[in-house]
């Protein structure tokens, strides 16, 4: 395995790969890597000949008074975990190397889609997603790259860029991974205290009930909404920030449940965000 | 020679060549061309195995007010010069496979560098420029690109895109191509009236003025611009938008002629705005 760290390094070695035909495979993460990542690793391992995992907190998609200097680093547990996971290639640049004095360049997916959901909680956020997934798509020529759909919204906003910009990469989306109480594996959930841990799987639950009612029949959406917030409300822990039912991939708001509709939510526990969302096709 | 409308055609194509190891050189045009494209069309013929062209007026480039729907457009003629040019490929799309409805994704080239200029005057023109040009990369994947000196702010946005973006494509700029009374070529000048095209080489003309100024010592540049506005008022025709000398690079504004700098200037001539520039390395 590979550690590399300049980006011209990475991007000759990548187009060499790609002239020899070698098909490259790449899953993009801030670190601080869990089973979601390696999950996402063993997918893109079976799609390509030669595994890339970037690992960069990435400035740009935290506000200014989000938590990018407590984000959680570990590069030693991070690089023994894709070894163990056959990755051929770690980038791992400064922030310095991808964001140099006087930097100036920005791919930003604009209307409802970055709107709604995180992105009217985050301004900017998906901004710097999309400027820093371009980057890294012209660092390490993909062919495939795998998202978790953990983070639904990105997963959506990074499907249409690559659309829009004519992107010659295919976007895989990858199930959530869950702990077995079905909180979803998140890096952050390293910032909660024992009794935070111990009701957080009230946020998938809310997501189970809402699934339950559509299985019963409910379908409209605020019904659903209003049934989940009790849910969440009745413990007492949670401040919620949104909780919207939204088409899968237009992430246009619905009224009503048809199609493929992503419900998705944000809280706050203690001080930690935490967000989560499921798919459902009807 | 061939042509190609799809994108999606035209980017399998560039890929499978770039597996054989071929070299792609690219310009990128409006259409309508002129002397000073087929300039660029040698230089990248030089440099390359595959020499594609696009042709393509572009939309998002064009402000609300602007000449967009009048652009001059002439398929056949442009086609029958690329291929007196040797061109291999002219990938010519349309307007809805470049921008499909629902389209929402832009390149921004911030700050000071889009704001001074032309892009003061044209707010949003070096977005639309990013942005196609991002996606043009994106679908015939050159190595190298070609780009006239003639749009010199255009040629510094772009090179400042492909640095930030990492794009692995080598940006060449190419000296402007001029008439022989020295009016530098544009699709632009069919626009002119007999008496306008008579009187637009004092636009060149300015230029070489200020050039004999800072050859002379002068090295205010608030002198040379007087100097330059008082000769093109001169001629009781022109409307100057703007007269700038900047350095050629950051495009930051100098007060004293050092390093190397660009003189730029947007005129009217009649409804007709035309630009010329010339950079002078100290």
């Amino acid at each position: 395995m590979q550690i590399i760290e300049p980006a011209s390094q990475m991007q000759s070695l990548a187009l060499s790969l790609r002239r020899e035909g070698k098909i490259i495979g790449f899953v993009p993460t801030m670190g601080y890597l869990h089973e979601g990542h390696l999950s996402l690793m063993r997918i893109a391992r079976e799609k390509c000949d030669m595994l890339v995992v970037s690992i960069f907190v990435n400035p740009t998609q935290f506000g200014p008074a989000e938590d990018f200097s407590q984000y959680p680093r570990g590069f030693e547990r991070d690089s023994a975990l894709c070894q163990r996971e056959n990755v051929d290639i770690i980038f791992a640049p400064s922030a310095q190397e991808m964001y140099p004095d006087g930097y100036a360049t920005y791919v930003e997916v604009t209307g409802k889609m970055t709107d709604v959901l995180c992105g009217y909680f985050r301004p900017g956020h998906f901004r710097g997603v999309a400027t820093v997934v371009a980057k890294l798509f012209d660092i390490v020529q993909p062919h495939i790259a795998i998202f978790g759909q953990k983070d639904g919204q990105q997963l959506a906003v990074i499907r249409k860029m690559v659309a829009d910009l004519n992107m010659p990469v295919e976007i895989i989306g990858a199930p959530t991974v869950r702990e077995d109480d079905g909180l979803a594996m998140s890096s952050r959930n390293k910032y909660l205290t024992e009794e935070e841990r111990k009701v957080a799987p009230a946020i998938y639950n809310s997501l189970l009930l809402a699934s339950k009612m559509i299985e019963d029949g409910v379908r409209d959406t605020e019904t659903i909404i209003a049934a989940m917030r009790e849910f969440l409300d009745s413990f007492d822990m949670f401040r919620i920030q949104y909780i919207e039912i939204v088409d899968a991939e237009t992430l246009e708001c619905k009224r009503q449940i048809a199609g493929k509709v992503m419900i998705a939510l944000a809280v706050f526990l203690g001080k930690t965000r935490l967000i989560d969302n499921i798919v459902i096709a009807l």
